[in-house]
């Protein structure tokens, strides 16, 4: 044989035995998709066994390529590629989606060799478009991203937010592989096989696109060594294929997503797919890379506010990433085209290397995030607070991807002022403390933020930090010390009423609030609860003991899921009675105004404060 | 004069006098976008003379046109336009961004001719798609929906899910303006003034793209008289322009984003631009059309389950909502490509012609919602409950634009079974409960569920129910009654020990857990707590004083922010001590494996429920 009908025969069998594997461990199942998983078959068995270099072995090698399966649901297919590969046991294989076992039903990094879940579509281009940022502008390693797309997540907008930042980044490293298979889940999709008009798209985006025969094994081959070509920009392979290929009854028919074989089935389909015994297909090995020395990471310099002039904790975050900068080079910046309101920009300014425009693309923003913590750096994603909700399925992801990534939302609040509601943050506590081990950190000071910024670098998981747009008073030094889990005690006396907690832009009110009941001889003890998740339920069972059973929480949020649901969930948690607690949050739709006019109107002012102090110690 | 000479004069007139007077009124402010209003004012000066048809005495009117600025932040532009047509005093403009003022800094519908709150970008255009879906299919009506969208926004993914949903449904009644002025807020836009990058990715996406230069009014007419011709495709001008256009040391100028001009500043933009006394300029209106008939509703024939099998409370959505569509035409049905696992199938069958499939496109999906509820129709949106996490930012404008919208999430919690964490809700709960004046509803009975549909139907706000992916038996008689804000009382004796509150899925688990205390003698009180927001404080209140302070609360969620938080959140409404509350939740990142595993896993199944009970009772 020639070696080209050398290699198209081995192509074949190993095809062949990943469709056969991909119905054998859903039938063994009982669920899955199957016929997803078949379309894709010939692509992945050129991958693997020619262009693929991946130590399975070494799965930490820093030159490894990097495998993405978007379309999460064909999982089927990547763990036969792992049998064929020989990294897992054909009766691993079989445990596909069994309690215990690491081969769930979508792929999560519980396998070592998954960089990134999937299974909420158009998420892994996005985050393919993260390694590659790292891969070709910091690390300056020769792997590649390949990354499985199905036709039905083209409708993603987040994948056309990949496909416009890929193309703006110059990202040849990266190479999409469209399964056009034509069907999805409940019928055709939007461009059934219209290959043109994803070519057309793609081009228009700026990538390369070659549109093949997806079974054609050397229209296959020919296109992944174009791909694999670096030319400035990246490529897609748009491959025409059949759902359910190789199997009579199952190629390109409705009602087949998403549905294991009968036995009866499979032994059908066993036999129309020659089904041969198990072989494993080596993968190429990429040299064996040294994980980039350690830079030298040097200690941190933070900021330092001496208190003469108020300091937005925004404009701290900002300074404190840049010191960041200094000491760590893997301190990563990426914004969504408001680095002058977040204050990224001091980052961006100083380690333009560093930094990644992310434009208008919060998906994308996090996704890129997502991507640099694939690859061990530490970064650090800011936009306004409110914005985050658009990327809040990426952030719930991470967290199933065991992402550590660091959020930082500024402009929390109706405290932004004249803007109006659509800017201001007023559910980002709760939709982050929703998120699986979440940390969530909202500081009131300049000199807080900066020591908290450095700790997040530190901290691993989904980092939050919300900030504030308006300027306040510096209230603790910088010699003082924070920690992730803990509070600050910021007014007591031996003869407190009762316990304010507040953190960020409340704690400021918080704070006047004591000043004008001090005034009337009422003392109250305030907490300032900076680290909303954990929060420090030791200082407020103290308070309990100490103060008595009242309490107030106060924050610019609205009442569901914030500051005062974490003070409520701290009390169910500790044995004796639940305090009296008062949460006071934004009831109202706000509108424009100044701060001062919508933290009263909010009813989460100083004088709405001093009036719950009131009612709550019955002296009105 | 020629005709057109008169036209041309009379746009440079209207253009500057916007101009003007955006400045001015930001000026008044001392916040907000003069600039990104002056790039578009010449195009809205041709829209608005010459375009557009608008009846501002009557904003109900059905054949009125839609004009929606998604780039909100130039709302000094639109207030000068509603100045210009008469609708507005100049004394009222003169209020932007004051407290108290319907003129915000973003455009809300406290405004009689604002269709939808904007200023989180990329969200006008994909509600612009769910109006002229409304238009052309279900209304037939003549209007057309302007969309005026900044190039900045253009990153956003959401906006290429509208271009691609667009095209799709063939609506040749959108028409976007692009106003390509370059500058974002922090400086050049990805693409700047590549009008034909642009032009590429409309075409690609099946539009008609029509590139101009937007401060040439002979090219903008010509544009815009073109656009308005049904064609069978929509059509995107772009328009370069420059932002601050009209002042020379605003023109084309980067640090000028978001910044009002100072009142020297004012007196010299204002003598370049030829301040002319303000002119009002007449819109015209369209025919005075009729608000259809109200076709003829007929009372609802809601699906009845005797009993005799399980019914997955999905199922029971999907036959309920047909129900409704055969009763009220108004009734539409959306899903994401998901519609045979939501069951929003059952109404795609039976009313094709009021059913719009969104494919994978969950941003689309709640935006065409949004476009529906302005048009009076009474949109149900459906995908997995995990799905909507991708259209948080949707959701929450959603509020802000006073929108009645139904979103049903499927697939809840872990008790989806094998799928993996990827497809669970595990979240939705929490933001769903964190959006202004939502409904939070979690049936677990398959009659409960078709009278919840029922309700969600007559019911404003943004409406969210949860189903559940398993069959569960069916509890409640077809003639049981339910509301929004109720709650049922499933078990009690007078001898009850303490009251366990569930709901959904939890709710199937607390009845075994009561079987088996049962038979260990051990009564206790099982709340259906089905509207989780709001709550029924009042059956709470009651089983605290009737059964006593101790109370479990068990859900299929994280612990932030779901049903416990709900409960704890009333207690602390009531006077009188807070009760014992223990949170059953899921605590940790589910895996793979049967829905009865992952239950005991998460320590959310009938078996943990009892062992709670028993530590409670101190019987262990």
């Amino acid at each position: 044989m020639t070696e080209t009908a050398t290699k198209v025969q081995q192509w074949t069998n190993l095809a062949q035995q990943l469709r056969v594997d991909s119905i054998r461990c859903t039938t063994e199942a009982g669920s899955g998709h199957p016929t997803s998983s078949m379309s894709a078959a010939d692509l992945m068995a050129v991958l693997m066994s020619s262009y693929l270099h991946y130590d399975f072995d070494k799965p930490g090698n820093p030159n490894n390529d990097h495998l993405i399966f978007s379309k999460g649901h064909a999982s089927p297919l990547l763990y036969s590629m792992y049998k064929a590969a020989g990294a897992i046991t054909d009766a691993e294989l079989l445990t596909l989606r069994k309690f215990g076992s690491r081969l769930e039903g979508h792929p999560t990094p519980a396998v070592p060799w998954v960089d990134v879940a999937t299974g909420s579509l158009g998420q892994g281009l996005p985050v393919g478009v993260g390694v590659a940022l790292a891969g070709k502008y910091l690390e300056k390693l020769p792997y590649h991203i390949w990354v499985l797309l199905g036709d039905s997540e083209m409708a993603e907008g987040s994948n056309w937010e990949a496909f416009d930042h890929a193309s703006h980044y110059t990202l040849d490293n990266l190479v999409a592989i469209l399964d056009c298979n034509r069907l999805g889940q409940r019928g055709e999709t939007e461009l059934g096989w219209n290959t043109a008009a994803y070519e057309a798209r793609a081009k228009a985006f700026g990538w390369n696109a070659i549109v093949i025969d997806g079974h054609n094994y050397e229209e296959i081959d020919r296109a992944f060594a174009l791909a694999a070509q670096p030319n400035g920009s990246p490529t897609v392979i748009i491959a025409k294929t059949i759902k359910g290929k190789g199997v009579s009854f199952l190629e390109n028919k409705e009602g087949w997503h998403g549905k294991a074989l009968s036995r009866e089935q499979e032994e059908q389909a066993l036999g129309e797919l020659h089904h041969v015994r198990s072989m494993t297909y080596p993968v190429q090995k990429p040299e064996q890379g040294q994980l980039p020395q350690e830079a030298a990471k040097k200690a941190v310099e933070l900021p330092r506010y001496d208190g003469k002039e108020a300091v937005a904790t925004r404009k701290a975050y900002g300074d404190a990433l840049r010191a960041l900068g200094a000491a760590n080079p893997n301190v990563v910046g990426l914004d969504g085209e408001v680095n002058n309101s977040t204050y990224a920009e001091e980052f961006a300014k100083a380690y333009p290397d560093r930094y990644f425009e992310q434009y208008i693309a919060e998906q994308q923003l996090v996704a890129a995030a997502v991507g640099m913590s694939v690859r061990h750096k530490i970064p650090f994603a800011s936009t306004f607070a409110a914005f985050f909700t658009r990327a809040y399925d990426f952030i719930r992801m991470a967290a199933v991807s065991q992402a550590n990534i660091r959020l930082v939302g500024s402009h929390a609040g109706v405290s932004i002022g004249e803007d109006g509601p659509s800017q201001m943050a007023l559910e980002d506590l709760a939709m982050m403390r929703a998120v699986y081990g979440s940390t969530v950190l909202y500081p009131g000071d300049a000199n807080q933020t900066a020591q908290l910024v450095a700790l997040m670098a530190e901290h691993g998981g989904i980092v939050y930090m919300r900030t504030t747009r308006e300027k306040t008073p510096v209230l603790y030094s910088p010699d003082d010390e924070f920690r992730i889990g803990g509070s600050k005690i910021v007014r007591q006396s031996e003869r407190d009423r009762l316990t304010v907690v507040a953190a960020g832009i409340t704690l400021h009110e918080a704070l006047k609030a004591y000043d004008q009941l001090k005034s009337q001889r009422v003392t109250i003890r305030v907490i300032d609860a900076y680290s909303v998740k954990p929060l420090d339920e030791e200082t407020l069972f103290a308070a309990a003991e100490e103060v008595g059973n009242k309490f107030i929480v106060v924050e610019d949020h609205w009442p569901e899921g914030g500051l005062g649901d974490a003070v409520l969930e701290a009390f169910t948690q500790r044995d004796g009675p639940m305090p009296q607690i008062v949460k006071l949050a934004v009831q109202s739709m706000p509108g424009s105004g100044t701060p001062a006019e919508l933290l009263e109107d909010a009813g989460i002012s100083a004088h709405a404060i001093v009036e719950a102090v009131n009612v709550l110690l019955k002296r009105i």
